[in-house]
């Protein structure tokens, strides 16, 4: 059955709605309240909440609806899903209170029933789903504790609903836009498998970011790994590397986070890709965000693969981590072809230095990295551009500029730009012009390496 | 001879002083505005600047001066220099031209001249002194450009101008303060081994962060590397670690950057503290400005050393990644005492996760961290604090409440919290009750690893 029901929903009801967002069913209801198709709150308590009739029990919803959120106590669950029964085809269980906390029969029981009535179960002990192209948004956080990133092309896929909430709000800092969100908790139908193939065929997303704790079919993740990670990129972070780690994945969602060294084996001989912490998750899924062409299906889009960088940078300094980086990265900071250095000597002031690095230093004009670009562009795989904002050389025209240039480079561009006074205002209209922005010359090169090592 | 002329002068005079900012003169002149000693700026076009009586030339300085900067094309400087004789204890030469594009004998001409007039010089090819408690600022990058850090305990010495700004730029968004800001460049007579032994008796610094490419005396630098290390803690990122990244050193300051692999081991070999890259430069700073008595040396400070860690957390999914990490760090996640686990059952409620990750869940409420630190204070060497601000069970009143139990713990405590709604609030409140705060459960172990890797 496809998750269209639980992804793009038409009506929904919401088990468990509050008047107030003091509780966490109101949290949800007035999350809701944005949603453009039917919401039929359920609370035997009260006639009306937020505006919108309420419903005594999930029996007397007045129509079948695509989507049930549940939001009541873990106890309760295996009744409330016997009275939707025919009356929804998926279900979010957000309650907790399950395997997580050794209640095993508890959620057996809900296994059992979800099955009996014939729904997908999303959860429990979950966050839901926030689907900005739909005004979807299932989270029991209020958009004060969570803003949620705008819309985008990163699909962000978390067991922990925790994690989910730290990634977006990450994704909404460094300015990266979402398709979907979900956090599907315990697994105990749809889990990451599904939902990768779900996102497969989802046209509005181009970049899936994956946090695993535990797996639940290990051949099912993989087929489905592989055959999303054919179309898009596919950017896994597995949490419970150790074994107090492990430990405390499995306290966590009930579910065994099995040997790491296995599980990171089998992805590498898939091809899958793997991060190793959170902060190249993010900084991964915004590079990838910008170039989500670059996936060796693509056709036409900016090519992918290759090692060789060309890092041009008005910080001598700065381009010297940055070659540092690619060394451990992997990548080459190939030297420049010896006519390009012969005729770059004609063209820059006798001070620049020519080779890689290329350093064009204090003294520079915005139009050197223009000059720079196109003539180095044929002869290198991916392109970093630092733009130290600090000298004067550097003006608020350089964006446009190397815009206009990038149209003729069918490569990954990406650039770093210091934390300094006028680099916020660069950085906007850098991203803008569709250049991915770092704070850090290594941070960068991890950013291009997302890029090319496809 | 001591530093002090160029550190704390009494008296300044900037030959290439300009009545404008769209020049460099202009812009240190400006800077020096706020200084609170006497300022001679000399230029022999103008007799007045910015409010300041100006002068032709540096022989018409009314007075001897503490130090003298000099904003001049590089052929001047050998002449502006025998003009300085007895009239200045310390020259800044800001210029640049010299061996970094190859006109070494020039610079020659310049470390002779210095000698025979007898000044200490810092540079050629550098980007000066910031004392903010001295409110001394020769930068020639204006405010605008790179908003200055508040005061505090870091210093921050650098090879490069450029990554001088970097440093400071991300210390100042981290909202960390300095002490003493110097960018040194070419080194022909001042390098970073004298500036860390004037750094080893400046009461205002805490703690020194010094970014190198290259080295003039190894002896001396391991010499004095190890004084001040045996002081304060210092930390240092080398760059130039590869064969491209070694050239463009070179390129860039005119000195050797030497094989890696050597000063690394000599590093390692003297105890003096090494990071990878820029990131964990400013992470590990940041923490150590918080606790900069964790040095061997420190009597009655915060006790470092040993490297059990323990985990509280909201959010378990951020618990594991913080336990990987830990193991990837060499810090040990270890498991609660018995007679701990069997009281703090009986304490929390029986979801919560009584293990390392300690796991509050979604359910947590503030107090709930201060029964675990009073708890367990006198079982772990750090502690990570983990606080998800999105559950409604986090409030204002946590960062108070950890202060008020922090007096009773004589040991690191760090925090992540991830950016969402309340987060900014939080971290300012938490860090004013002197707990570092991190963007990521990877930074903040990193930053533990930074204080317990005394």
């Amino acid at each position: 059955m496809s998750l269209d029901s639980l992804f793009k929903p038409k009506s929904i009801a919401l088990i468990g709605a509050a008047h107030t967002e003091e509780k966490l069913g109101g949290v949800i209801l007035k999350n809701l309240l944005k949603f453009k198709g039917s919401v039929y709150p359920v609370n035997p308590n009260y006639g009306e909440m937020m505006g919108l009739k309420s419903y005594p029990s999930a029996r007397d919803i007045p129509e079948p609806v695509d989507l049930a959120i549940i939001m009541r106590p873990a106890a309760e669950v295996p009744e409330i899903l016997r009275e939707l029964a025919g009356r929804t085809k998926s279900v979010i269980i957000a309650s907790s209170g399950f395997a997580e906390i050794g209640e095993n029969e508890l959620q057996d029981e809900v296994v059992k029933t979800g099955k009996e009535i014939g729904v997908r179960i999303l959860g429990p002990n979950c966050i839901g789903i926030y689907n900005p192209s739909h005004r979807l948004d299932t989270f029991f956080l209020p958009d004060e504790r969570l803003k949620r990133p705008k819309k985008g092309n990163v699909a962000v896929v978390s067991q922990s609903g925790a994690i989910l909430s730290c990634l977006l709000g990450a994704l909404e800092t460094s300015n990266t836009g979402v398709s979907k969100a979900i956090g599907y908790g315990n697994a105990i139908d749809i889990n990451e498998a599904d939902i990768y193939e779900y996102l497969a065929k989802d046209r509005n997303t181009g970049v899936v970011i994956s946090y695993i704790e535990s797996l639940g079919d290990g051949r099912k993740f993989i087929e489905k790994a592989k055959i999303l990670s054919e179309k898009k990129p596919l950017l896994i972070l597995k949490a419970g590397k150790g074994v107090s780690g492990q430990a405390a994945a499995f306290s966590h969602t009930g579910r065994l986070a099995g040997k790491y060294e296995v599980f990171h084996s089998i992805l590498r001989q898939f091809g899958i890709r793997e991060v190793d912490d959170f902060d190249m998750l993010i900084d991964a899924a915004k590079a990838l965000a910008y170039y989500p062409s670059v996936s060796p299906l693509a056709k036409g889009g900016i090519k992918g693969g290759g090692n060789r960088v060309l890092i041009i940078t008005n910080g001598g300094g700065s381009g010297v981590l940055a070659a540092d980086e690619c060394m451990r990265q992997g990548l080459e900071a190939a030297k420049l072809p010896e006519d390009k250095v012969e005729k770059l000597k004609r063209i820059f002031p006798h001070f620049y230095g020519i080779n890689n690095p290329l350093d064009l230093t204090a003294q520079v004009k915005d139009e050197d990295y223009v000059t720079a670009l196109n003539e180095l562009r044929d002869d290198y795989d991916g392109f970093l551009v630092i733009a130290l904002s600090n000298v004067l050389g550097i003006t608020e025209r350089l964006p446009e500029m190397i815009k206009a240039c990038r149209a003729n480079i069918n490569k990954p561009v990406v650039s770093h730009i210091a934390q300094s006074g006028i680099s916020k205002k660069l950085t906007v209209l850098l991203e803008k012009a569709k250049i991915p922005v770092y704070p850090s010359p290594e941070k960068a090169v991890r950013a291009l390496k997302a890029l090319l090592s496809i």
